[in-house]
């Protein structure tokens, strides 16, 4: 249960992540960078977390479903903890191996964040789990889109189980993940979530540009 | 992720696990013992691994379902995990705290010699997991019901996804439990579960009732 020695990083296919809060647009700049890399001739694989996999989806809505009711703080991160094992396992890794780009709609951060914000646990219990669970598989570059949560929160439809936390909570969960960017900022890209779409997505690209040699072309 | 500093043994109310592998007649002794100690005027909880809980529910379906196919081992210890920390948070720490007999069938032990014996995960990594999932909650008293799985596997019906592994696998497990409960004989029983079951509930009577002092009566 130690975290792996070092972090992994592999040296081909790239692994990106986005990061952010609710209405903060990852799963619209996730998707437009998927298709730009595509029409450029990339292999892509788009996920998200959790819920990528096929077990995943099922664990996903027992995390989501407000009708789960509270969950034991334990058992909601060892939920989140078994979503990106299969994840990892499954799907990230091999399709790096292969080459490819992975694009990840939430990571371990959003774990950290989330979870730590909650304070039911520490960080420094969360972070061993979701690390040993990922085989400490560590993005080469993660977008953290910033918006307050004020301007994300009403932006976002019907709120789930953590969408219906109070704004304080979204509060703690934006500064965790300005902090994990600032602490690493030669793999982290902190980007304003409050410009247009098109913005920020070319934004996203020259972030992204340098890390793709590592990736494999499509034979045309 | 550290285990806690020392395992939790609760000093109000009595709990007991039975362990043991398939048609070992743990869900058998565990209804007699059940009922013997309501029938004495005990306040009882029966209970079951994986999916003592409504979560839990869930999360056995998943495991235990042939149709999930091979899980990620590391995905398989985390949907464990999490129904023992549901379980033991909001089920198994109550009851013994208002002094309940709580019984369940399958515990910690049956988390190490399942996944320990498929050796694609150490014990060594499974078990600080499946301690940090429990809080360290120890039984008081652990009965493993002990049978050659060549007769124990006949008595079982349709295979499960765990039923459906050769002989050698369950031959792995049964010695991981001996092992156990030679380790710490003064919280162990180890009995043979060839023999009638009235007859091996009287052996796990005898074995229960030193701890019975612990445990609250019902007010009749």
């Amino acid at each position: 249960m130690q975290p792996s020695q070092d972090p992994l990083v592999t040296e081909v296919g790239v692994f990106v992540a986005f990061e952010g809060g609710e209405g903060s647009g990852k799963s619209t700049q996730s998707r437009l960078l998927a298709q730009w890399l595509e029409s450029s001739g990339h292999s892509v694989v788009l996920t998200r977390e959790p819920g990528g996999t096929a077990v995943g989806t099922m664990l996903r809505s027992i995390l989501l479903d407000p009708a789960t009711g509270d969950l034991s703080p334990r058992t909601e991160a060892l939920i989140y903890a078994a979503d990106k094992a299969e994840h990892v396992d499954t799907m990230i890794l091999p399709a790096l191996a292969d080459g490819a780009v992975v694009i990840t709609d939430r990571y371990v951060d959003s774990t950290l964040a989330y979870q730590g914000a909650g304070r039911a646990l520490h960080v420094a219990e969360l972070e061993p789990l979701a690390r040993w669970a990922t085989a400490d598989l560590r993005p080469h570059l993660t977008v953290v889109l910033d918006i307050d949560p004020r301007v994300g929160l009403g932006r976002a439809g019907e709120p789930d189980r953590i969408e219906g936390e109070p704004v304080e909570f979204h509060d703690r969960v934006r500064h965790h993940f300005l902090e994990l960017a600032a602490a690493d900022p030669a793999h982290y890209v902190v980007l304003a979530a409050d410009e247009d779409p098109e913005t920020i997505h070319h934004r996203v690209r020259a972030a992204v540009t340098p890390w793709l040699g590592q990736a494999r072309e499509v034979a045309s």
